[in-house]
């Protein structure tokens, strides 16, 4: 395996507005030796998150920033090769941050998140969807956040996407009614008739303000925002008394170089007496354990329906990764590639 | 009485735009004499608060809209000369919404909010100001929404503003470290010197954003917000993990005729898992009472200064209303008539 060939995807360039293909860079490196705790892993399947375009500029975030000429940063899942850690073995699936690279040799104990062996039944793509970060997310934002009550009327938008269709399925299971706001006519009967949303609003050929106005006559209890822009003004306009609006994301500002408009309606806040939160994965702390088990156990029953987009080829990585600002994932974007 | 004249500032106009004088007119009436259950007030003071803003926009919002010709609401004080209320007898001095006018005739179980005879030891400017509407708006906003705690970083906009003071000088009492952001040297020094806050920042003569980050290196806890607009999104760049921010008002957009860009980046509420929550006073209910009585009490003990800005002349009211968004008041703003 030493002095194998290591296909990489590297940062070329900090990308200023939309991010490009041309961001990116293939590179040819070697397969690094596992020092001694490390081990070496043969990645199969790279998950993609819109919140990857924050990593990619220029400067620190909430996590550090990728620098040029360094292995794209992504949750990932592979097969270990080679270990040389005793809680590993060559076989194991694990998940972790491997990046857009062939092969990974990493320290598990250094790793940002913690790296997991993949549990009997639970395949890549479960692992990177619905159990991963994207379903937790899910769970975090909605069940924690939100606060969901029974009758409750739940809108998510981007709710095709792989966050915003788990925190629909979960809001249906907790008894509420659910709204999703998505791109095209293909992803909202999805959601409707696969997925068991109450309704879908196709942002790209209807009105969302007044059609959630329709939907919603006495206004949304929960607002759970993938998107911003306009869709969140929509939103804010149609909030009943004592709403939680959730902001787990705003794709719709990720690839500007000047910041958009914020809420102009954001006063709405004070007319409805509403609240909008913010919130980050690693807040919840060990309350995460439960959520994955929580999540499976949906999963398991039938109750939770994870869907992903995979495309295939190491060399499309970063053209499947702009898939997810194209609007065109339904479900998780991932790669399978080897 | 009966015939004697009543003169009355009622609305001419929806204004659209910045509000100005010629959307009042002045019209003499007659005062009316009081039915069965209703009393009669000579008005003496009228209170002016930047909500009222949006009282005369056409349409209603949280409260139904002043119609043209209609007298001008407002909360005001006033001595009862003729009472067929068993509740209050010729000689009480009263708080309530009488308006722009001379003389109110009005039935107290009809009214908004409830009229009130002023206790012994409390004038008309602590009922308008600190005992107020104002004084509960600091108490609730910043006390049940902002829910400081000891040591906390509060920072308040509008500053010198009739709920700005009162909010800083309760997180004062509640141990907080306090900084105020005001218009002008004037403002400014008297917060520190007079009210006791930590620190002031002049948003006219400097960078708000940048003495935030100077002054709050932690960033804030608390965000209690009378103003919006460039110095909502400077306090957005400054605030601590898990920060609250109480949105009370946005001064700087009820004169806009389109509303003006929200916070541009009002997804650092995510970045910092940070809470932004409006409220309106009547969600408080009983606690009202409580807040009543704690801040008469801190008045009382000379922890709490109530500061109010006294404009003469019946005939000056519509200019002094505007002094609120002109930035010239200091405290309470307020009218002696009569």
């Amino acid at each position: 395996m030493k002095n194998d060939t290591n296909n990489q995807w590297v940062l070329a360039r900090h990308p200023v507005g939309m991010v490009t293909v041309d961001d990116f860079k293939q590179v040819e490196s070697q397969i690094t030796e596992p020092k001694d705790g490390e081990i070496t892993v043969k990645v199969t399947h790279v998950a993609f998150e819109p919140a990857m375009r924050g990593w990619i500029n220029e400067g620190d975030s909430y996590v550090q920033g990728v620098q040029i000429d360094e292995v794209m940063r992504a949750q990932s899942v592979g097969e270990v090769i080679e270990s040389k850690n005793d809680a590993y073995k060559a076989g194991d699936k694990v998940s972790g941050f491997f990046g857009w690279q062939e092969f990974a040799t990493v320290d598990p104990a250094a790793s940002m998140f913690p790296l997991q062996v993949l549990p009997e039944g639970v395949t890549a793509d479960m692992a990177l969807s619905v159990l991963g970060l994207t379903g937790l997310t899910a769970w975090g934002g909605l069940l924690e956040i939100g606060q969901p009550k029974e009758g409750d009327v739940v809108v998510v938008s981007g709710a095709a996407g792989a966050t915003g269709n788990i925190a629909g399925q979960i809001a249906k299971i907790k008894g509420c009614t659910v709204v999703g706001i998505a791109g095209g006519p293909d992803k909202c009967q999805w959601l409707v008739d696969e997925l068991g949303f109450d309704a879908a609003i196709d942002y790209k050929a209807e009105n969302v303000s007044k059609r959630l106005h329709e939907l919603c006559p006495d206004g949304m209890n929960i607002f759970f925002d993938n998107v911003g822009g306009e869709i969140l003004e929509a939103a804010l306009n149609n909030l009943a008394t004592g709403a939680k609006v959730v902001i787990c994301g705003g794709i719709v500002g990720y690839n500007e170089e000047e910041l958009p408009s914020g809420p102009r309606n954001y006063m709405n806040l004070v007319l409805t007496s509403s609240n909008m939160e913010g919130f980050l994965l690693g807040q919840f702390g060990p309350k995460l354990g439960q959520a994955g088990m929580e999540l499976g156990q949906w999963v398991a029953e039938g109750k939770l329906k994870y869907t992903v987009d995979v495309q295939e080829g190491f060399e499309n990585i970063p053209q499947t990764f702009l898939r997810l600002f194209e609007g065109k994932n339904k479900g998780k974007q991932l790669s399978k590639i080897g």
